[in-house]
């Protein structure tokens, strides 16, 4: 899927990438006024250091399963599920399988 | 699946309903400060009738097809797409076949 940033009433393909994990990158859907969307894709392995965003984000896992390690606990995220953060909540993500999520973050004015 | 409101880093399934879509209703997975995020359920040929909320939105087809009915066109939405709106877009739903979505508002103050 090449970088796609969307214009309002635009459908964008959000099916899992199967075989192109391999070959795609993490890539912005779209970042307008209220929200941002991008898809997460990381392999088996590699992860995200610990970070924060002002707002709430959900991660939604598409395929693969990410560890999202938080302060308390760590979350296993498998293909079909979302989970929900709040804002400022410090976050790392580690791929436990080949993965892509979607990442909706909400934007503070 | 029962209705959920998520607590903080609690997985959500959002698995596509299958069979469980003709006796699902739509509903709330958690509403905070800054994101709502429901799962629609619509049933071929029902809709819901054009209306608009305040802040973006994403629609992101989970299973079946959609109609989303905007001012300036009509977007099929199939299982495996996203469509972003801005606020205040008018827009209706419907459902071209038996069909469940999840929808992410973004919440103004």
């Amino acid at each position: 899927m090449a970088l796609q940033h969307a214009s309002p009433g635009q459908a964008l393909d959000v099916h899992p990438l199967g075989e192109r994990l391999l070959t795609e990158k993490t890539s912005a859907l779209f970042k307008s006024l209220d929200l941002e969307v991008m898809r997460l894709v990381l392999l088996a392995g590699k992860s995200l250091p610990p970070h924060s965003v002002q707002g709430e984000i959900t991660i939604h896992c598409l395929e693969g399963s990410l560890d999202v390690e938080l302060d308390e606990a760590t979350v296993r995220l498998e293909a079909g599920e979302l989970l929900f953060l709040a804002g400022n909540a410090m976050h790392g993500v580690k791929a436990a399988s080949d993965a892509s999520a979607l990442v909706t973050i909400a934007l503070k004015p």
